[in-house]
């Protein structure tokens, strides 16, 4: 029975190795979909995203293809399954919303064992929808003892990906470090402008006309992630701040869910503190 | 000494395309600096856009893609030289405008030995930037006749395509016959919205809140050709259709030149009434 | 104790006439927060949207109003109440459902008595929202049979506007004219391009290189009321009709949700078959 | 003979402001065509944009005007004439010559009396135009020493504004306190990202997917004045930092002429660090 698999390759670039990787897919009797392959020059990187279908072993594709390519490269065969994430928010609904309307409607390629809080206000929003919410409170805990108590809570589930929906919290190196390129966060801002608190406040003050979101991953410096997605809309001087509020909540939630979507389906490469987006 | 080529190929689609086309490349001793394939699967249809580096004998090249692929795939292999347009206009000199400007600064990947118009009075800016202008009156012929003078005027020159920038008459079936895939137009509405004559009147009758631009191949369908490029920009009710007509004339020079840097660059097929662009 | 009202005035144009409103404002002791004048010229009609604030008598402001103003003017002094909205739906849940979040969190300037849908699938969606759902099936109905049904539902409720949030069903002209320029409507394409049925289907089939959609008023002629907001985004040749969908609804609810805003902060006059929005 | 104005107010918000503005519009017998206001509350000030047509005595309208705003009101009867800029630029044509063919069109509301640039490249473009070119080299002088000659040469000519087309140069605050609220500047990213030199090799460095433009009025900090018009365009991984600024270009020369267009029709009010667009 035919099945279909994404392939994800990135490496050092050398000569002869989409030769050597499609000869795979041919002697293994497999047809190429779609197939995107990225070059970057400077780096000397190599990126290739292939959708094959066909009637193959996943685990013998593997290590067909590892066999192929350079020392070090890095080779996913990705099957059909729907990827586990994990959100976390503090008290605004619009980002985490938009995704628990999604979910519900079966739209999106994910399940979500849970969302954690460090408010509790989200709580009948999120039950509505019937899945698990944990309200980890901050107050007069230290960053540190407040993330263990929220590492422990994640301990319990297995999952893909993180989401900060809005979640208002800066997070520790070492919590990050615990899931490298696996945490997205939606900036709400057109970074790099307006990196830190209020965005809005400061893109009021600045006099913009455009205002923007960003979703990237979360590494160490703050809003300094790998961009996956940035949109903007246009706003004049009749908007106070916090009717650039109201209007970036649009951008916001539309900008996550894309990046989320991308992220679900495979199609974004980490290459240092870029994207490849296939 | 290594060369540069860019490889074009549509052909229907076929299990192993992938791996013989790549064999043929890296038997040659080619690097692939850039490669994007597409699958239509509705229609059976393989698009691919390499970019190759290396040294080859570009026939040779040719001919050995050839062997390999399917009976009537259609093999390109386009070593870099400055493509030929010929422009045609009516009075209107923004699209024309800047696609001088872009010539002028070799921004544009291509020449232009000629402008030929059925008025004359872009004769000045066209003759400032030292090319040639032709012009061509229509008053007192028909259509048939006026296309031959045309035909006999482009028949002096060698070019590749025709670039329709603001040229307002409608372009007889048998004239767009000769030139298949090979003439350019842009039509100053968002198509579908609005063919046919004045687009601006008929957006500002309509009171749509977005208007927009269209650079499209020429068909025998009026303004039904195969889209390359459109973009968009928002107007209000303060916008009589004069001032939507001003407003839209940078979406046109952008969409167009967007459209034309496209072709030039080979990035565009013509697959039935639609483009892959890569 | 101060107040503040939104003063809407539309009119023949008239020499004299900013003068004679502001006088009633001064005379009356109210601050103008902010003020909007357009004049269009050519059918010489006049528009102004004021805020206003001060310690005033609604009625009183009203009649001052109405005295200045010529003959046949309309009216409207506006002190802040949440307006009421009655949403109906079939089966999608993007642009319910983003009403229904905003809604829950006190976004929207409504109150949404009841959510009416020819299907029962969105039943669990609205409930958890805990807002009544009335199924109205129309299987086995005729139009006119089903609208009845409708309308009778529609008779038990005090509403401001009826929002369509994908409602499959054409109306007739009959349930239309019952509610004049109070139905809006999210048309899941840019129009004018694509009227009627599945406009994904037929931009995938134009081969359209972006996508819309747009809010309007309903009036008798299908998908030709006047439009209160338009958006876009970009698509490509990867998107098959199913992707644009998925795609546009993105565009779908963020276009509704802005029009539903300026509809109920009343900054929209319509104007023939157009919207002033201020 | 009916003459038309454009009347600018700025000045304290204060009750029966518009009353008494109005009041003088309608006792000189003007009919208002359009007419804009904007409070800032938190400011206290009020601005005040109006079209009259009429017969009336410039001179006595303006004295008029002052006779009823508040102490230090700033009144503006504007009579339609072409306005005068001068032109700066340094070696790049794109964004002067989108604005040297709208001028040969007829299209902008200015004569151009000269260009002047520190470099000489582009004098065969202009000179085509048949505007004067003063190239002053800035090679072996002090920064101060340069601008000596260039206000040397300004000093030849009457202007309202200075328009920086890409002139690649900072100006000292000396000179830009000579002409306060008079220069305008094209900045080539979405400020406030991505100030200062090379602000497109910045936004390939970031890995961002949106690059923008700016124009704004030139203040004594760089690349911090009153913004005008900002807009953006899509870029991905596949550009490298030229691809960014061969894109940029479009969106440059489009803001910065969006920019003088709305400046030369009389429609920035500068307010503090930002602007009202009417």
């Amino acid at each position: 029975m035919a099945q279909r698999a994404r392939v994800l390759i990135d490496s050092i670039d050398e000569r002869g190795l989409v030769y050597r990787i499609s000869k795979v897919f041919f002697e293994t009797g497999l047809n190429i979909d779609s197939n995107r392959e990225f070059v970057d020059k400077e780096a000397g990187k190599f990126f290739m995203r292939s959708v094959v279908t066909g009637d193959f072993d996943e685990h013998r594709l593997q290590s067909d293809l590892e066999a192929v390519v350079p020392q070090g490269a890095n080779v996913r065969v990705i099957t059909p399954r729907r990827k586990r994430i994990v959100l976390m928010a503090t008290k605004e609904s619009h980002a985490l919303g938009d995704i628990l309307i999604r979910h519900a409607d079966a739209e999106l390629e994910a399940e979500i064992p849970v969302v954690i809080a460090n408010r509790d206000t989200l709580r009948p929003l999120v039950e509505r929808f019937e899945i698990p919410f944990v309200h980890i409170p901050a107050e007069g805990l230290s960053r540190e003892e407040h993330e263990a108590k929220v590492l422990a809570e994640l301990d319990k589930y297995d999952f893909d990906y993180i989401v900060l929906a809005k979640y208002m919290r800066i997070l520790t190196p070492g919590f990050v470090s615990r899931y490298p390129g696996r945490i997205l966060n939606i900036h709400h801002s057109f970074l790099p402008a307006f990196v830190g608190a209020n965005p809005y406040k400061q893109a009021y003050e600045r006099g913009v006309k455009i205002i923007g979101a960003t979703a990237h991953f979360v590494t160490d410096d703050l809003d300094e992630g790998p961009i996956i997605a940035q949109d903007v809309i246009p706003v004049n001087h009749r908007f106070d701040w916090r009717d650039m509020q109201r209007a970036g909540r649009d951008v916001e939630k539309v900008v996550l869910s894309r990046a989320l979507d991308l992220v679900l389906s495979d199609r974004v490469f980490i290459h240092g503190n870029k994207t490849i987006v296939f």
